[in-house]
């Protein structure tokens, strides 16, 4: 008798709960059961839920986690919460600084509910995390740094569409080739996020916009732009635009070198990925496996990725990973 | 009040012995106490203890948990349970096709005697299967490849200097680049071991030695060499040798490729080692403080890497790797 699949929610219906709707598809042991959103109606086969309906499906038992699709910026820190209290989640908040309040909160509210709430999955943080604490962990004292791209940055891009006079807009951050070399040869002492990375900017301007106003606001830009060393800015036609700019692609390096004594090592981990959101959500759905697994043991409260034993995000049994993998 | 350091004790003290203990003193939150041997002296300033005394020394709680630093072509098999039945074991058992009958052999001796066995750490089994492990969960249906070099191989090294008349040998294992960008790019479906790897031979003979029989029993050899399409062996003399031919490189990728519906998503895991048995010993060190944290969280029995939550091999605490590194 085949086990029954675990049945996964999503909550939200942007980009990244349309990707994890196509990839819980490609998933052997899991089905998705209902889409939770504000909206009425969804451009979906699949059931479409009322978010105010959440705590009634839970209790219901209607489905086994939930993976929030939520946007960070608010919609995550002040919701989530909420959903781990009826049900086992597993979300992508990206917000680096703001983790460990988020991880709190979810914490007290899965324990509460006794269900599992796993935190900031997707890349990075996620598998990203991962490796940075693995590498550093095998080599301490290593140099380590991170390097995003080349891919499309959501949150510089969505900067560079405020602006006013921009109709629309990308940006694509790429990792410096030489610094990449320099941190894999231990030579990186000089590096800072601001000299590792170009950032390539592509604007479509509206009618009688003045392009070299805009060019200069970008660039003056605190934060996002101005402490960058290599800024690019492109004023295109909207055509070119629409042909060429209008995918997600991105990824990036994670490289630790360390010394044992006159010996160097290298670790890297590299991902290319030619749509964001669905690789985030296919980290997303594993880490909502190893939520249900958890739960189903006993256990409640927040976990970060560094706190789950990479055999329970696996379809695959363990006795058969050990033969096949180990 | 500072912690109390974590006590290893190291197992056999060849390269992979020696480079433990050299990488112990670097660990901030570990001791080595003790070399166990059945040599009577050792050319080390920590302990010698003889391995008849493992029982006693593990009974007197004198260390807190091994380094099994023992061949795994019969030492391991062998002795690995006996050790397991009195202390909590770490051990870099490479014997893939066996891992599951020692796994078996480790849970059974460490269960009775309520130790923990972290069974086959290092990078090859060790961080190349929890790679595997990972990336097939996160891409399940995607095409994945492991591949070695460029670097030197222990096993086939022996089996060069196994043959009569060969006074000093080296194999080098060197993965072909085309290969690498196959599996890159998924295309990797006619790529076998045997056509994406060189094996690259230095031999010096034996005075009198018949060169060309010898290059004809190497190629020839079964398994280790005469599947492989590319191999070349080179006859040096022994000065050449001894000057270029006496490190330990090594490294690889894990490559795993997958679409999620016309898009293709890449992660790829790529060590560099100068030094061999120093990342095996550094893997091997992160894994011996998760087997301590483990029994001291109540837990005893095999585990394999897969098993181990990440954040138990770090020297930081938990709370501070997730504002760090998440």
């Amino acid at each position: 008798m085949a086990e029954a699949k675990i049945r996964a929610a999503i909550v939200g219906y942007g980009n990244l709960g349309r990707s994890a709707e196509k990839l819980l598809a490609q998933a052997p042991d899991m089905e998705l059961v209902g889409v939770f959103s504000r909206r009425d109606s969804l451009d979906t086969d699949a059931p479409v839920w009322s978010t105010d309906d959440f705590a009634a499906k839970a209790e219901a038992k209607e489905f086994d986690v939930a993976l929030l699709c939520l946007g960070s910026a608010t919609d995550m820190p002040s919701l989530a919460p909420e959903y781990a209290k009826h049900a086992s989640t597993v979300d992508t908040y990206d917000n680096h600084n703001d983790v460990p309040r988020h991880y709190e909160a979810m914490d007290a509210a899965a324990k509460a509910a006794g269900t599992v709430a796993i935190v900031s999955t997707g890349w990075d943080p996620g598998m990203f995390s991962l490796n940075r604490v693995y590498a550093q962990a095998l080599l301490p004292g290593g140099e380590q740094r991170t390097f995003w791209g080349p891919g499309l940055s959501q949150g510089h891009s969505d900067a560079v569409r405020r602006v006013e006079g921009v109709k629309k807009g990308v940006q694509y951050t790429l990792p410096d080739e030489t610094a990449l070399d320099k941190a894999r040869n231990r030579q990186a002492a000089d590096l800072t996020g601001y000299n590792t990375h170009a950032r390539q900017v592509f604007i479509v301007l509206e009618e009688g916009a003045d392009a070299e106003a805009i060019k200069k606001e970008i660039r003056e830009m605190p934060d996002y732009f101005a402490p960058y060393e290599n800024v690019e800015i492109n004023v295109i036609d909207e055509e070119t635009f629409d042909a060429e700019h209008t995918g997600m692609p991105h990824g990036g390096h994670v490289i630790t070198a360390g010394d044992t004594g006159g010996f160097n090592h290298t670790i890297e981990y590299v991902l290319k990925l030619e749509r964001n959101p669905d690789f985030t959500a296919a980290v997303q759905i594993a880490y909502a496996r190893a939520a249900h697994r958890l739960k189903e043991q006993g256990q409640s409260g927040a976990f970060t990725v560094l706190e789950v034993a990479p055999y329970l995000i696996s379809p695959t049994p363990l006795t058969d990973l050990i033969a096949r993998d180990v």
